[in-house]
């Protein structure tokens, strides 16, 4: 997809945040702001998908936070509260019914969850609230059709955290007989999982674990490994996680299912969906 | 005050948001956004209040919108509006047991309501739920201790509808025998109430409007005309109204009541306050 006009302003935001985020002294923040808006001002058209230009956006809060890989603390702790709360959760994924449409909403859920940034208790709340809440956008009929005669399972992740929760979905597909292979940033990028992440919250042990070979926002193939590019395009189904592979993924010349909680405006009226409603779209 | 860093992101945000306000095509908010980025990647330091760069925010939407006035039609409804919600609260205010308090509160929650945006049924519940807060920030002692000896107050307005509901804070200063000034704009910016407005929603009736003889966002002194800078300096009291106005006059030199409610953080944190809370702040 295509910045809209308003990803412009929240682009700068998404720096501004960073510093907060990672509690970097004030007087960084207009820095970030001010080199934010030389970069941006430069572009006569924005044609490219808003995670083009978070990408750059993020490569300057790099700079100014002196190192490659800001937020590593904050993906440690997110490991760590999404693994704690994974225990209560899994006795629920054991009560319920249909297995498959619980962790695929579990995974929705922990999408929208910055794990992170609040306690333990704060975060429990939230997942509960969401839990209760349906999909708005739901194309489960035609993902277990395409499941049924579907071998290899490709799910491209998302955020530190979150990627504890997509175990519930890896072990349900695993256990109708797939092949799952999960998906993880080459380098660090924001709080996107890493193989490091992978590891911690032992995915790593659950199913074959691949990194893009990139530390780009989302996922832009051209700078992907030849791995993962074969993953992509070989894989019965590919499963792609939040909103910045959407962003990139949208237009790709596969079909794909979009599982993310919708965040801004531009990301509800793309996924036909609403904002903060959980979304699991099939694109053809 | 000085604009914040994240002043800037809203900056170009309150472009965007008039451009769907005006409902002008949608093509524009780019047009706006890419200008506003231009304007403001020139700065190398935001030492002006927001108010400064707003100002030239809105220059860029009247050149787009190709008028002078391009909230014309949007400041004529919510006078209507907020004229028609005045008669149910008179009922109100002849109830309240301390008509300058209940004044006060119309007035401030006059200032947050978008007349114009919602429908009438929208408007009078939010001003209900509104008038059930208490103020967050009240320096009640302080002004009536002022008003005893005060013969002049000048009341700087903000937009219109709201101008409407402040015709009881003016009624009940007069009832009290003071001399009541009101200043508007000298010429339109943004739906900030112009001559036009005092007189729609008859304020022009009830006591003396001048007009500050400027079209800035805020109060510019040194932009403002010289009557209106004397009756800002030689009234024994000023009560200023909105965001736009305590950020041109949080360091002027002369006492000031600033009568708001707090939209943003920025000015959350300025006036001790909380977003969304009821704000009387006095300044010596």
């Amino acid at each position: 997809m295509k910045a809209y006009p308003e990803c412009i302003p929240c682009l700068i935001n998404q720096g501004l945040n960073a510093v907060r985020k990672l509690k970097l002294p004030k007087e960084k923040e207009l820095e970030i702001a001010k080199r934010s808006l030389k970069f941006l001002s430069r572009f006569e058209e924005f044609d490219k998908s808003p995670a083009y230009y978070a990408y750059f956006i993020q490569q300057i809060v790099k700079e100014i936070a002196g190192t490659e890989d800001p937020f590593k603390e904050m993906k440690k702790l997110a490991n760590q509260i999404a693994l704690k709360m994974l225990e209560e959760l899994q006795k629920d994924y054991q009560k319920a019914s249909d297995k498959l449409a619980f962790s695929l909403k579990l995974s929705a859920v922990g999408n929208f969850i910055d794990f992170a940034v609040k306690g333990l208790f704060d975060v429990e709340r939230e997942v509960k609230e969401l839990l209760k809440k349906d999909f708005i956008v739901f194309d489960y009929e035609i993902f277990k059709e395409r499941l049924k005669d579907a071998f290899c399972v490709l799910i491209i992740g998302d955020n530190a955290g979150e990627i504890a929760f997509d175990k519930l979905l890896v072990k349900t597909l695993k256990d109708m007989g797939k092949e799952v292979v999960y998906a993880v940033k080459g380098k660090p990028i924001l709080n996107d999982a890493t193989m490091e992440d992978a590891e911690e919250v032992s995915m790593t042990k659950l199913c074959k674990v691949i990194h893009n070979g990139s530390d780009k926002v989302g996922t832009w193939l051209e700078d992907c490994s030849e791995e993962f590019r074969k993953y992509f395009y070989e894989a019965d189904i590919v499963i792609s996680k939040g909103q910045a592979n959407f962003e990139t993924l949208s237009d790709a010349d596969r079909d794909i299912f979009f599982l993310l909680v919708a965040k801004c405006n531009p990301i509800a009226t793309e996924t036909r969906g609403i904002v903060k409603g959980l979304i699991f779209k099939y694109k053809n």
